[in-house]
């Protein structure tokens, strides 16, 4: 990357700004442990060897003897909304741990407003110390059939945001809209070919001439892998892959197989979170995470450290910027003393410290929230009856079709006998089938549906959230509907939150007020809400670890078997609405 | 990379084009060797594994048993103006060593056209099963101070060539003119950065600090590497590197010790020839050979064709398209036996055999050629008092400066003692000193000067060719301006060409009509020609094995120490023009 002001200090007539010394650089370049003094300029690594003829009056020397030098580390594809944090908020809960840069689509307030809040997001991230790096989503709604939602994103949407100078490309193109032939779509992906932009990934479960496909569509990455053999199976097709370790997905240890035991190589291995909580990303970690857990696989360190920098870099042609320390570089870089512990001793970005042993070093400050942000929720007060799965059939037992999930991401079917009465189908916290709903809650249209889900496990009570992939409506599950009206009218009464109800009282909460999404509390705060929330749902039954998770992805069509959005109960595959009631028993 | 059609047939929708059984793919990007089946359609890789489902009434059915499959071997950086043979004759000579992609700046012809000149050969590229990958000159004229030639491209030709779907961004940035701070060179580059194009690097004998100022310039590579030190450098620092091995420059075995012996990641480490002669290239080899030779260093053939092919494809940002044989690829492979001898058997591009045994399948054909090709040349008869070295000095002795140079590429100072006779310094073949002069030639403006050479032996006659590095004018080497007069007469008879001459004889030619640099002859006939010339110039006592050689580069000024424009003798560093006469002796 050219920057004048490294260059001259490359060539001795400008001393440096930071000098760090006597550490041991991580080259993933090389795949050497370098031990050389680095010289910064301009936010920009400039110089390495001997930097003592650099220094100046004003520049800063650092003392990293005993320390090892590491990339910043990257996560290569992210929904940083999904955290439930704003930028600045989750800046706040990752820098400690050593991710310097993020990939990042902001689908979710894209359901919101559109254009307009992927712009916010990159113009909020031009104020931290912290890499964001966006390629749109490749069309919102990103639902099939098309759900009730805030903004859209199609190409037109995306010929504005490829002038734009952070454009990248587009994210997520799934496998289903592919085999769909949409033409926009195909269109958009011609579009990135012509600006060298790129088109990304989404291939949850595909295999074989299914991976050709997608990279015949011009699709350079998947993140969904869930088994070795699916990602033996992409590596050898030449797509990247970005192996990804969440909350609802620990998908790292198996897939991680694909080099520790079927032997592919690791070059063109990256690493990415997808989704995570503010309590998992604070506590468990990040990216540094996925790198120790690397590492106790047996991997060397330095091939370990190259999957979370310099491969994820190229992966997204952003080898130029970040992932390795070299000059023309972004100085964005880790101090770690053991790399097989590999413990975050301190963060620098652009070569300012921001983080040590845990604590922020920088304030970190949103932006002031203007009513674009503040505005998106239109949602009146809601009515028990408004929820009820209605029926036709009369009082005794119906035949229903539930939603079972294990993980709250893959959802398959299971048929129960359900009561009915006075022409509605009961949920049965019995034998743990729950009511969930999905409302509107952009323009109080009042669309929103009503279907069955198992495997949540409450007995009582409801939970409720307005921040969900794919869509960013409310979603609802509830043993009874007083609770769900309770949990879901305190969401609206918030314009955005997340709560957890039973009968008429909020037992805890969470206000989302950026976008109906999106929190500016610090992390600890968010934390210490989500372990209030959790704790509540777990009273009323649950025994999952985290239980929104379980709420979280059910809006999404293009994941198998079933889904509900505001329209209605979604079969993958067909695309098209079931009834979940399925008839008399 | 997007196709359709490949698309529709890995969806199994459309039959195969092509499918290749029981091959064994090399594949780059897993580092494995891959039995499979592999599918082309619309001339892209499809499918993999079981590929019988794919055949319909016209697929053709390739039995590979007991070959690798190669992917397409990439020259990174490469003049083929250089090789004398137009783009036709240069895919004739390398399509039956395995290299099926070029990445060429066309500086040559550029010298002579300007941009029209770089448009020539792309859209002679466009007829030919060769691909060919275009960034633009940095800068034409490339000598410092500028010589007299009959192209120009700066800026304004490069903001018009960017807009091409050919562009890539811009070749050779020399290290010279970065520490000049040319402010149109970095605009350039800030262009570049701005269209996601690319700024290639050009530092010969640079290292340390000067590696670092280049990166800090936005320089992504460098292919001037002559020792393991350089490329260590190099790599380190996030670099990529193209080693070289060309007829001047054995540069290869040097700068691969970074790998074998320095113990260096070899994943950025790709491969060029930049200048090789048409006889070298089709008796010797092209990356082919260099593939061999890595091989025979030690180096795993995986990873030997993986610096021949994917890394330079992801040096170039190309590897959605070429370097590796996967779905969305081109379909250019290479049938290779044994992969430790690495003889190849056949090519294919685009699912198609060219070449097989070492003989083209498939007729190549130039394009006709117009005028703005053919009529590049103005030059009138020179008489031999127009190239003689002029003096004050009195009948005697005098001392002169006289570029010496063992390989052709770098010149050192020598001062010899030389007779003078009527004001004019002679030559001393006797103790290896003779004249050379660099004559404008495209628009016959008098423009020439002489100085003295030593390295190259002639005892008599002379030596022209009007193919030079960087300039493009007509380079002559002699004993006695008579025979210098009668070859470069002849050259300019030819509007193009490479003479040997002895006194008023015209021993050997090869006439370049082509942009008055290059030959649409048939690489079998150049090499004949060249055997001719070699032969001659040996017969006037050279013992250089390509006599040439020694007159292609002595113009480039941006090379150590001495260079030779049609303006004067260039002083490298303070590119100060110096007296080749240094006073009486």
């Amino acid at each position: 990357m050219l920057n004048r002001a490294a260059f001259d200090t490359a060539l001795g007539r400008r001393p440096a700004d930071v000098i760090i010394k006597n550490g041991k650089v991580v080259n993933v370049y090389s795949g050497e442990i370098w031990p050389t003094d680095v010289a910064i300029s301009d936010g920009v690594f400039s110089s390495f060897g001997d930097a003592a003829t650099l220094t100046g009056p004003a520049t800063e020397v650092v003392d990293a003897a005993g320390y090892h030098l590491v990339p910043g580390l990257i996560d290569t594809h992210v929904h940083t909304e999904a955290s439930k944090m704003s930028l600045t908020s989750y800046a706040k809960a990752v820098l400690p741990h050593g991710t310097t840069a993020v990939y990042s689509a902001f689908d979710h307030i894209a359901c919101v407003l559109g254009l307009d809040g992927v712009r916010l997001m990159l113009d909020e991230a031009a104020g931290l110390p912290f890499r964001v790096y966006n390629p749109l989503p490749c069309r919102v709604p990103h639902t099939i059939p098309a759900s009730t939602i805030g903004g859209q994103i199609g190409l037109a949407e995306q010929q504005a945001g490829f002038g734009w100078p952070e454009a990248r490309g587009i994210a997520e193109v799934a496998f289903d809209f592919l085999i769909r032939d949409e033409p926009e779509l195909f269109q958009a992906i011609e579009e990135c070919e012509k600006r060298r932009l790129l088109a990304h990934g989404d291939g949850p479960g595909r295999s074989g001439a299914e991976v050709d496909a997608m990279l015949c569509a011009g699709l350079r990455d998947d993140h969904e892998m869930t088994t070795m053999e699916q990602t033996v199976d992409r590596i050898r097709r030449g797509l990247y892959v970005m192996l990804r370790e969440c909350p609802v997905g620990h998908n790292l240890a198996p897939c991680l197989r694909a080099v520790t035991e079927a032997g592919l190589s690791a070059r063109r291995v990256a690493l990415c979170s997808d989704d995570a909580d503010a309590t998992t990303l604070v506590q468990v970690g990040h990216v540094d995470n996925m790198v120790r857990q690397i590492i106790r696989s047996g991997v060397d360190p330095v091939t370990a450290i190259q999957m979370a920098t310099l491969n994820g870099a190229e992966a997204l042609r952003l080898d130029d910027r970040i992932g390795g320390i070299g000059p023309g570089r972004l100085a964005d870089f880790l101090l770690v003393e053991d790399l097989s512990e590999f413990t975050v001793h301190a963060t620098y970005v652009g070569g300012q410290r921001v983080a040590e042993d845990g604590k922020l070093t920088v304030p970190l400050s949103p932006p002031a929230r203007g009513p674009l942000a503040l505005s998106t929720f239109s949602l009146s007060p809601l009515s028990a009856a408004q929820l009820a799965v209605r029926t036709g059939l009369p009082d005794g037992v119906a035949r229903a079709l539930v939603m079972e999930t294990k993980d709250g991401l893959v959802r398959t079917r299971r048929e129960v006998e359900l009561p009915v009465k006075d022409g509605i189908v009961l949920p049965d916290p019995g034998q743990d089938v729950l009511y969930i709903s999905v409302v509107e809650r952009f323009r109080d249209t009042g669309s929103r549906s009503t279907a069955f889900m198992s495997g949540l496990g409450l007995r009582q009570g409801a939970m409720a959230v307005s921040n969900v992939a794919d869509d960013q409506n409310v979603v609802c599950v509830g043993a009874d509907v007083e609770s769900m009206v309770t949990a879901i009218n305190r969401v609206a009464a918030l314009r955005g939150a997340q709560v957890v109800a039973r009968g008429p009282e909020v037992l805890a909460e969470l206000p989302l007020p950026v976008a109906g999404c999106m929190t500016d509390a610090d992390p600890a705060d968010v934390i210490a809400a989500e372990a209030e929330l959790n704790a509540a749902a777990r009273a009323l039954g649950t025994r999952v670890e985290i239980p929104f998770s379980f709420l979280m992805f059910t809006t999404i069509t293009t994941m198998p078997f079933l889904s509900l959005t505001d329209k209605g109960l979604v079969e993958y595959g067909s695309f098209e609405y079931l009834d979940p009631v399925l008839g008399g028993a």
